[in-house]
């Protein structure tokens, strides 16, 4: 194998789960990691999910500079900032990997910055997995077992490097999945950024609208929980994915709106009916492709 | 000990389990059961809840006739007709009481049709239990255990068996919570009949934009599952809330597309981050409220 020394940029939930995955995976080399919050590369440092702490930003890139695969874990805008610091530096034999939550931008600069004859290569990557909060101390190997993770390679060209990181990505438990960049972008506006901006949006009118109603607080149930749980996510990293798929994002919110309105023109019509059948629908065909997964 | 005898009007999920919390409660006396669908009412039986199943409707009223308390747990616009029914049949040694999820109508009704001098009593209820799917077959006595059981009893004067059957259903392991018929359906409508709306709405909303597109099945994970989850409802019992609660639930629906509208105006501006803030807020708090929770 030709992967001996790794480095994770941004050793939060996912880069701290990844070093954690690739213990679990067999890997035996140099895992180094760099994190802007001393705290959050310290727990992971004593995790045993990163061995080797870059002491500073300078330190970080020098151990870029020595790894085979460097994982970029931080969010979106930090990831591209990253690329292009990392581009010059690095040479052809290296590979470069990312988890960020949209695929498009970073997908075209990979194609600008990297995967040329004399670059490093660039493998966009996203892993379906992750908790409402976030940070090192929350991290765990097992994160991206039964998740599928998406790789959005364009037209590049497979190294053998990326052959053994997606061997990696195996063994983590995962399923892999191979998209274009804008249908994954699409897609994850729907099952996933749709859900958080709904959640978010949801939960903000509630304080608004109840700030802490003792009476609301004692009935709400599953549901009101369920529908809220992703409003405790945090702004840091929804802010680069809302900047970074803007478009996608707004049109699934729209399509949203007008469904909603058409709902509430329709209560006592029976045009409630085909919302419900249509519904029970999607929901009966979901529920024979969850009862094939194995989680 | 002066209620020997209860019938149970509609055996499906909810009446089941009120059987079956029932004889967990240590309830030895007669429990009669009806259901227009025999499928039904023969699992009741067949599970216990239920020990003399009505022949028909007809032998149903003539069961309530001869109950201490009758439980009307039927969808709400049934309710409202049994009641209609029942009135002029029973006297003032017997209690009705229901478990619809809408309140005002049903209130309203009682004030009308019982609680005076020669009029059976009827207290209104509504357990905050459920399951996506209905259906005697998924009903278990422990199904209201930690759920909050609400009460809008209005001005009406509390009778001995009222305070028995509330006795009941605190054995059955819920918190009693009496509230206002218009207050419970404001409430109802954010914390229950909205996330109905909302989960039907995308559901559709997913059905018409992705049929059954196998690569959005599989990166679908836990947020487009819960967002979803409650699609599995059926129309047949939403219909009636819809009905009796149109105006609170086209209230809150408004608010949230508006809602959704503004976040979408600002998924690039500063605004945004204020919804994440109030959002992350709410959740602070209800994390609170639910970690005081014995479930």
């Amino acid at each position: 194998m030709s992967i001996q020394r790794i480095t994770v940029i941004g050793t939060g939930l996912i880069g701290a789960s990844v070093g954690l995955a690739l213990r679990e995976a067999g890997f035996t080399g140099e895992i180094a990691g760099w994190d802007r919050s001393p705290a959050e590369l310290e727990t992971a440092v004593h995790m045993g999910a990163v061995s080797r702490a870059a002491v500073n930003h300078q330190n970080a890139l020098e151990l870029c500079t020595g790894s085979n695969v460097i994982v970029l874990a931080v969010p979106v805008l930090a990831i591209l900032d990253w690329m292009e610091q990392l581009a010059p530096r690095l040479h052809s034999d290296q590979l470069v990997t990312d988890v960020g939550s949209t695929k498009a931008e970073i997908t075209h600069a990979a194609q600008h910055l990297f995967n040329k004859e004399k670059t490093a290569s660039f493998l966009p990557g996203h892993p379906m997995a992750g908790k409402e909060s976030g940070g090192a101390s929350l991290a765990e190997a097992a994160l991206f077992k039964n998740a599928v993770w998406l790789f959005t390679p364009g037209n590049k060209i497979a190294s053998s490097l990326e052959a053994e990181w997606r061997t990696y990505v195996a063994k983590f438990g995962s399923r892999i999945l191979d998209l274009d960049a804008a249908r994954h972008d699409e897609l994850c506006a729907w099952v996933s950024h749709l859900p958080q901006m709904l959640s978010t949006a949801f939960s903000a009118l509630l304080l608004d609208t109840f700030a802490d109603a003792p009476d609301l607080r004692a009935i709400g149930g599953r549901a009101l929980r369920e529908t809220t749980r992703l409003g405790s996510s945090p702004y840091s990293m929804w802010r680069d994915v809302a900047q970074t798929n803007t478009a996608p994002i707004a049109a699934t919110l729209l399509a949203l709106e007008l469904r909603l309105a058409h709902l509430r023109e329709n209560l006592k019509s029976p045009a409630l009916r085909e919302e419900f059948e249509k519904a029970n629908r999607f929901r009966s065909t979901r529920a024979d492709a969850e009862s094939n997964k194995p989680a």
